[in-house]
């Protein structure tokens, strides 16, 4: 199965990934958090149907699972690669999800919202991503009774989401604009315009690896496409800015740092997850540098390398012995 | 040229070396500290005389060189050999050494005293080392009229050479020992009985990788041969106790610590002396764990990578050209 970290695409030197989320309701149905059991069944079967049971070419690379028939590590892992988010985990049990073969689309089902639809896409693929999101949108909307209001769009169980459910982000690998410490400064700028940083791990994630992920706040007012044209212009500044960055740095001392981090990850017998992220957020930095050369691809590693992903591949195991299967893993992948 | 720590020998996995040192003057001429230049010259006469036109095995494998004869960025690299003194370099404008071609004999001549016999061997090799300074003693006792007092013995500049004038050293790996926190009991204990532990480059020098230079510090009221059996004996003490303490460690974690030391030596491309040494430490603790398989000789490698054995290799550089150069020794080394 090849997920998105495994495509090459424009800008992924620094942009990362692309993701779209849309958040849809069900008209007279009461969100998720208040629906019976019977409600969330009911509403689980009518997605199911007005996807899967489509007939469109989408149709076909889509499959319709139930939370409860995931197991648990299973459920954790599609976190880490980025397909389900944290809190559905927490409360799915009666949930589903739509997945694409290639787990570039997922839709969850009683997420916070009734349908959360999410495309996400190796690089810079911000107009493509929404594509695929709207496709699915429309699908969706021709044969469920979607709750939308003339005035304010699309009614969400948040009213942060209101409007056009939607919520674009990039993640950006800004090592250089870190380090020189920018970040903050940064953050506080993009916010006035109605975005956001956040950590790899979207809400509440710390920043690790460099990792940013930069999204749109505004939903209300705003057209879709305005809002994506938005975060492409910032996402060109900040990775420009980066790349301005990394022509002034001292070569040398980068190629020393990332040659060592490739040391370290090619002969460290016991790694944890937060080292193996910080060395290899070094060798995506040397290869982008032209300093290193090598075919590792470190965002694929460093997601194969999280705990669930790991015990995923190699059976459940303590934190101790992950450490070491973790540094098998990425021993293996270097030679 | 073949040097000590290109041999390997016994004990070597954690005693390094073995030092011998005699210090002898001749009667009726004054200390070098308030000697004329002309008395410098007569004794360097003298000396090399005695040694180098003596009808001997030895003497064929010896060379007569005057310090002002040697770069003095040669002879900085001398030092970190050990072949000489720091004091020696200072104030050796007049001052004269025999050598050996494998540097394991070196005579000292107008240092502290007039001379200096020093023998250095690889491993745990006291007896072997003082027959070897034993017998470049008897060649300059048979033809010179050496400073000896029947009540005192040899005569020497410092109070604290009186006697034997011998002063015996181990250069010790004690890694394990060390971590421990052990060291400075140690000491304690060693100074009781009269020893001494020093850094790597002997007197006021810190330790350094893991290495200290045990010596007696008593050469009145004692034979050269109670001298040098009861350093053996501490010797083996401290190795045996390092042996013990290396059986209960975690191999996993000293693995992983040797391995990664590995991969930052292979990969690293600017590298300070100190960090260079601290590698090579582990690499060495590694090898005799039998955790790490190399063929590598960290202890040559740790002294070819000074800062003017560099020089000596590589030509003037400053300290942050070394920092690549030494880089690359290492990383050629490896390979």
């Amino acid at each position: 199965m090849s997920c998105w970290y495994n495509d090459k695409a424009v800008e992924d030197d620094i942009a990362v990934s692309t993701r779209i989320r849309l958040a849809r309701n069900i008209a007279g149905v009461p969100f998720p958090s208040r629906m019976t059991d019977e409600q969330k069944t009911a509403v689980n079967e009518q997605v199911k149907k007005a996807i899967i049971e489509s007939n469109t070419p989408y149709a076909k690379s889509l499959k319709f699972l139930l939370m409860k028939d995931i197991p648990e590590n299973e459920r954790y892992s599609m976190i880490e690669r980025h397909i389900i988010s944290p809190e559905f985990v927490k409360k799915s049990e009666n949930g589903a999800i739509i997945l694409s073969d290639d787990e570039s689309i997922s839709i969850m089902i009683g997420e916070e919202d009734h349908i959360r639809i999410q495309v996400i896409l190796a690089g810079l693929q911000l107009e493509k991503a929404y594509d695929m999101a709207e496709n699915l949108d429309t699908l969706i909307c021709d044969s469920l009774n979607i709750a939308f209001d003339s005035q304010l769009g699309f009614l969400t169980e948040c009213p942060t989401n209101l409007g056009t459910g939607l919520r674009a982000s990039v993640m950006l690998h800004l090592p250089i604009t870190e380090r020189a410490g920018e970040m903050s400064g940064l953050a506080e700028s993009v916010n006035k315009i109605g975005f956001v940083f956040r950590g790899m791990y979207g809400e509440g994630s710390k920043a690790v690896a460099s990792l940013y992920q930069l999204s749109n706040q505004i939903t209300l007012g705003i057209s879709e496409k305005n809002a994506i044209d938005n975060l492409k212009i910032i996402t060109m500044q900040l990775t420009q800015k980066e790349r301005k960055l990394r022509e002034s740095i001292n070569k040398l001392k980068v190629q020393d740092m990332c040659m060592r981090a490739v040391g370290t990850l090619k002969y460290a017998r016991i790694i944890s997850s937060e080292e193996m992220m910080k060395l290899l957020s070094e060798v995506k930095l040397g290869m982008a540098l032209g300093v290193l050369d090598t075919d590792i691809n470190p965002i694929k590693l460093l997601i194969e390398g999280q705990p669930y992903m790991l015990m995923r591949q190699f059976g459940i195991m303590s934190p101790d012995e992950r450490d070491i299967y973790r540094a098998n893993l990425v021993r293996n992948s270097f030679s």
